[in-house]
């Protein structure tokens, strides 16, 4: 019988790699072979590893290795400000622990691929190994961690709800269908009415899951399956209270993301916005301004396109100072059954989007807390009372006033990093054609 | 316009309310009328909050209220031993914000309402608000907490999988199919392919998501959906590291759990289990002690039945005083095809499930990195290696030694509350009759 320490092997990061400068002490790293270059007559092997790319000077003779073998290397860590993180590991020793049966198809160990989008999705676990690209899709894990963070300092309990649903009450025609136990079972389009059943029970809930969407759009904004960010709070005064806690929440991310994540930001060029305060515009005042300032034809008094949120987003950048813009009380005829109607002109809904260097990541609201108004709700749009049954539950026993949102990862990943096209923002996309890798 | 700042209503915490007492300072607080009860003379209002029930003391005469009600209460807060957390809240005021429209269906301030499972989970979004149960599934949120920040602490990176897939190549019998835009797409068993795809990106990736099986057994301890909480990591010397991470895990989960989490486990009178080292046992040894120990038939010697887990757990417990013990070198032909065939013996694997009082709660293992072998598996098992294309690009283009696993969450809360039924340690259970609410 063999007993199982809570142990590890130790992984030096960036950032003690860096203090071992000083004492010029000698280290032993494990990694892959992302290039090897001749400069100068000096031949360097770049080794990725967990945290960071190290350059290592390879003295001739030591070993034959070759781009994407899996090494052990021994050498002293000497500072050199002409080396990518201000130093180079001189090697003493290589060991080479596996090899590739074939070398790379694509040049994995240059800033820019420029391969077509197809090609880079096609070959995703290899063309991810670029350190620009898993520098950008690293930049998930700090939002998400932001987002969970401030919410549970904030009360904020979190959940995991169900994907699998009978129920295709807030379905309509983008839900994907499948065959469950001879039961037709739908996927979910958000954990919506999941929230807002735990709001009763946590008052305050967070979820970070899948969802999913059968639209046949096929652009650059619009994914099948995605990473979304989900909040919902009881005992509101009214949604702008979602606002703010929201602003609270981007506001933490973008400081974890300057303080831990500065090594990505910094070799992606990105710019992290200034969240202070958040502007909120009405929906129609914001189509209005947009149309005057930038000349957009006026459209559709019920609907936003694309074109309108990125004038509104111009117009918040330029006239309001601000890279993020809430647009609230939109339509209720665009607005889902469970979407708190304004008294003041029940037209319009207590909700809102949230545009970032415009375009839409958030949407968000007050939801119905009563019975009746709910169950009237449903009734006046000729829904199927009965799919509801479990959603009225709630209502039924007593409810807080409540609201909260969504929020697309992807898409707040896109617009941050300013991609052209929301699949760098995903480690595998899914979209019509696209279901591999 | 309006700008919206980064606010939020304060919420006192039950840590704050206690140091209250001291000062006996009035409190302005938020929560649902959780029960109404009459001591000795004495009217009392449970308030359920976000954290927490507090005792309130209701003068005559101040307001009508029910339970189920929302409520925002005013009052003093003072030390009162007999109270459940050492103090209660005089009141000075009560205002109803919004009522239920029917009582409750069943007595959620009772601690235990002996609901049958049917029941309980027909009614779910309201016996949740039950003080236990909620109490049991906070816990998920501890157990998830430590298994993410115990593996970023050790330089893993989180990742977001896709749960729509082209590819039935783990599949079987137990995967879910739908139509995805004129293909044919299956719901995700795991995310095997694409934490191994990443580990050749990242080094060391986890991930928590819902994985979703098709399996038709309806028992207490299957779930159709589940949150799997997996990780993989690259430069192992044996699968014995991965061991020794998740016993790292596991020990870092308990400390957190104790130390945040203690409100929720004394309510639910739950011994964590103590973890210094874990024993590990071969799977025909383990076998074979349990049968010798405890007079079990010897049972089909590539399998192991609920009733051998159970008895190795009590070994374990018994002879080695751990409640958790590994179980190592599982039978080839019981593994999948990714799992590394033992060198010595090629029968077994360099893979392990994890017991936890005696139920299987993870399953590892050590992974093929060599493409030749990979395929050689694919191929000896007559797999149709075309569907294994793009997870085979990881292995051609180059791997370190790798391992990992995955563990249920609602397997490891039922065992750490000791539910007799999974259903219990999940907010929304699936099984094969049961997909909503």
């Amino acid at each position: 019988m063999v007993t199982v320490k809570p142990m590890w092997r130790e992984l030096l990061s960036l950032e003690q790699l860096r203090e071992r400068t000083v004492d010029g002490g000698e280290v032993t790293l494990r990694g892959m072979v992302h290039a090897l270059r001749s400069l100068g007559g000096v031949s360097f092997l770049v080794l990725r590893r967990f945290d960071s790319a190290v350059q290592c000077v390879l003295r001739e003779g030591l070993c034959e290795v070759s781009e994407g073998d899996a090494v052990e290397v021994r050498g002293v860590v000497r500072a050199d400000e002409r080396a990518p993180h201000g130093f180079e590991v001189v090697l003493d020793g290589v060991a080479v622990i596996s090899s590739p049966k074939e070398p790379m198809p694509v040049p994995i160990h240059k800033s820019y691929m420029n391969l077509a989008i197809d090609t880079d999705l096609s070959l995703r676990p290899i063309t991810l190994r670029n350190l620009r690209k898993r520098a950008a899709l690293k930049l998930q894990e700090g939002i998400v961690r932001g987002f969970r963070d401030s919410l549970r300092s904030r009360g904020f309990t979190e959940i995991h709800s169900p994907k699998l649903e009978s129920n295709t009450a807030e379905g309509g025609a983008n839900v994907f269908k499948l065959d469950y136990f001879k039961q037709r079972a739908s996927l979910a389009q958000s954990p919506q009415f999941y929230k807002q059943m735990m709001v009763g029970v946590y008052e305050r809930v967070y979820e970070v899951g899948p969802v999913f969407r059968a639209e046949k759009h096929n652009t650059a904004r619009h994914l099948n399956e995605y990473t979304s960010l989900d909040f919902e709070m009881g005992f509101i005064d009214s949604f702008l209270d979602v606002c703010a806690m929201e602003t609270y929440m981007l506001k933490y991310v973008m400081e974890l993301l300057a303080k831990e994540y500065a090594e990505e930001l910094a070799m992606l060029g990105v710019q992290l916005p200034v969240i202070d305060e958040i502007p909120a515009l009405r929906f129609d005042e914001a189509k209005a301004l947009a149309a005057e300032e930038y000349g957009l034809k006026r459209s559709d008094p019920f609907d936003m396109t694309p074109e309108e949120e990125a004038a509104i987003g111009r117009y918040a950048k330029e006239k309001l100072g601000s890279e993020f813009v809430f647009v609230t009380h939109y339509p209720t005829k665009k607005r889902p059954v469970y979407a708190m109607d304004d008294p003041k002109d029940p037209r319009y809904t207590l909700s809102f989007d949230l545009l970032f260097r415009g375009m839409e990541v958030t949407t968000g609201g007050q939801r119905i807390h009563d019975y009746d108004a709910q169950l009237a709700k449903i009734r006046a749009r000729g829904m199927d009372e009965d799919a509801f049954e479990c959603f009225l539950l709630i209502h039924k026993h007593g409810m807080p006033p409540h609201g909260g949102l969504g929020m697309g990862l992807e898409r707040m990943l896109k617009q941050l990093i300013g991609a052209q096209n929301i699949r760098s923002a995903c480690l595998f996309p899914r979209d019509t054609n696209r279901l591999s890798p």
